[in-house]
């Protein structure tokens, strides 16, 4: 081990979840208290507060409130979704990140995002690798979308799940009060993995699951959807469906596209047809069937309800961020903290580190044989993959009723 | 007090809550213990359940699961919306009622709901009387609406309150996460009762509430409410917004049916204007403004998020079921439950009756003085009235990292 002495920048990237500032709860932590790090910085709105000199000095923050972070949802530290050009094009913004890199002696940087994250990350890297100056650098993964390569899960996700299963639920037992055939569809984020509209079964351990569960690993049709629909219809009154927002046809085309060729005609009674996925299909089952139908759009919601995380994934996250700065500081860099499971019966999850490279960009879906023959449903593998993550509740203080989340100083840096 | 031996049958109707089924554990519960009652029924799909002779048998129930009734959301018996016909008009279904009512020695009837279930209660209890057929009958509030005449505020209320604002907090801190002004529209329930859409300003107790609130209780002008988000836009960035499903413009049309003109026109790039009310003024504001925008449909979340329940509310619920129970052997009848709050300071509530006359089909709405003079946002009197209703973090069991919610056995009674 090489002992490498400087300051640390945190950055967050990308859409925000319940547990993402766990992570950096677990990074800044870890790095106030190490004596390689001279001092900890966060960036605001992740790499466009490096470009625009924007830190804020972590050490200045109560650390009551940092503790806070864990439980507290979105990007304290503010994000970005801005997209670095390839050095070889233009290296404008590289040159501004060395210098601001070399104005507060950074050492190390830490880079919290999914896909896109992971690839500026990696693009960093590369870039101070070259210029020969000494920094290391780690991804830690984050995204409710569970779709970064190589990693076994990412933080972020099992809260989403547990809202989204928890939810279904709920919804499931107040579908079925009236005596009557009632669909409701629930619309799922996920453009091209379906793993978070899978997670919609978890529910089905408590009894409460969705009959029917749509995923964009295989193509969609309205005719089988409808089949489907009524052969449930056969054995039940209550009819739960959930869809992936990404849910395409078999020439490619989403099927919330079909909505806006659906709003130029009218229904029966003259009204335009009308809304997002769940309720372009919700509209298109009730003229089918006649049941009575509900889209439900289960929107920013999912990705934010820190008041029902899971604990595991919050302890998970906390131990990415944690790990990103024990193994830099032991000498690594240009990695990302993937996780993966220990042998055995018991779920134990360890972190381990994966080349940048291998991680930017790629994306990993839905194994199809998690999905059942008949394309509706996801199967046991995929119940058995995924129940493990949500166990335990974690949750923020109350105040008053009401959730007590972490306020940070943000004290910027001179 | 005159003693009155015989069996009672509780009901559910309407729109279900996520603290309903403790209402049902509040009546049933005391009621297994009174002397005076000698079994304990519960209609299946309320009135529908005793015209069609469909009642289970309570006491067959395994204690556990009926304790875990406190914590499970939508009408766990069952509930209807179906409407007496005057008996002056028709009587067939009071005879039919009558008729059960004898065949099981019925003399306590307990119905459980909101405005159209008290005028059932009310109908039911003045034909019992012209009948000279002795039964106590009595109504248990419950309304996420929070719309009866009389009681200070209803069972269910409290607990959407209390989702409501800490779905609107969290998704105020994801609102904030990019560099941008970015504007999120909530549609909340009430058609003509803005209680729910006032309680997202409860989030302003954590600093994270809606900017503007609109209410179904006074007139919404489109230009107005341009007008208001471009004010706030000159101060932050971030813009909550919430609104009732209900709210309507001076002449009373609907603000939601101007969706289905939108519908008709395109937009700048040839896509329909389309979705609910949420979504259609997320539409105007950006193309009046430019600003990203998103609209966000609480949907029936809001009424059956148990996972996030007021302990208050689930206290009250109970209490108001066991006062039901314990009023009628006192020898009450014909009266509904309602809440007061004792004098004082601190928040006390307690139980007592008001006529079924009284209540049945009178609504209850947002005084306009708790409006601000803008009419676009709620002021301190309404914080002061609902703040303790949101008190406590009642929750479920967990099985598995999901509510463990109460599965009854029911028993249909011979």
């Amino acid at each position: 081990m090489k002992e490498l002495k400087g300051a640390c920048i945190i950055g967050q990237s990308g859409g925000p979840t319940s547990v993402i500032n766990a992570s950096v709860a677990g990074a800044v932590e870890t790095a106030l208290k190490n004596e390689n790090i001279t001092k900890v910085y966060g960036a605001n709105n992740g790499i466009v507060g490096i470009l625009e000199d924007r830190l804020f000095d972590m050490g200045a923050e109560d650390p009551a409130e940092l503790a806070r972070l864990r439980n507290t949802p979105a990007s304290a530290l503010g994000s970005c979704r801005y997209k670095l050009k390839d050095s070889e094009v233009d290296d404008t913004d590289y040159k501004r990140i060395l210098e601001i890199f070399k104005k507060y002696d950074v050492r190390y940087f830490f880079y919290n995002g999914g896909n896109d994250s992971m690839d500026t990350c990696n693009k960093v890297s590369k870039y101070m690798q070259k210029s020969g100056y000494e920094c290391r650098i780690m991804g830690i993964p984050k995204t409710i979308d569970n779709d970064l390569f190589g990693t076994d899960h990412c933080p972020g996700f099992a809260s989403a799940a547990k809202y989204i299963a928890t939810s279904v639920a709920e919804i499931s037992r107040d579908n079925k009060v009236y005596d009557l055939t009632s669909v409701i569809i629930f619309e799922i984020m996920g453009r091209n993995a379906g793993w978070l509209a899978a997670s919609a079964a978890l529910a089905n351990d408590c009894d409460e699951g969705p009959d029917l569960v749509y995923l964009p690993e295989v193509p969609f049709s309205i005719e089988q959807f409808m089949s489907d629909i009524k052969a449930v219809s056969e054995k039940k009154q209550s009819i739960i469906v959930a869809v992936s927002e990404g849910i395409r046809d078999k020439d490619g085309k989403f099927i919330s596209e079909y909505g806006s060729d659906l709003a130029q005609q009218k229904d029966a009674f003259g009204h335009s047809q009308m809304g997002g996925l769940a309720a372009t299909l919700a509209n298109m089952v009730k003229a089918e069937t006649g049941f009575k139908t509900r889209g439900i759009e289960l929107s920013l919601l999912q990705r934010c309800a820190a008041h029902s995380a899971s604990q595991t994934d919050v302890d998970e996250a906390y131990m990415a961020g944690e790990a990103a700065v024990l193994r830099a500081v032991e000498g690594n860099t240009d990695m990302m903290i993937g996780f993966k499971r220990a042998e055995g019966k018991e779920y134990v999850c360890e972190t381990f580190m994966l080349p940048l490279t291998e991680v930017a960009n790629a994306e990993k879906t839905v194994p199809v044989e998690w999905i059942n023959a008949e394309h509706n449903n996801v199967n046991e593998k995929f119940m058995e993959y995924a129940l493990p993550l949500i166990a335990g509740e974690a949750r923020p203080e109350y105040e008053n009723g009401l959730p007590r989340f972490a306020k940070l100083a943000k004290v910027l840096a001179k």
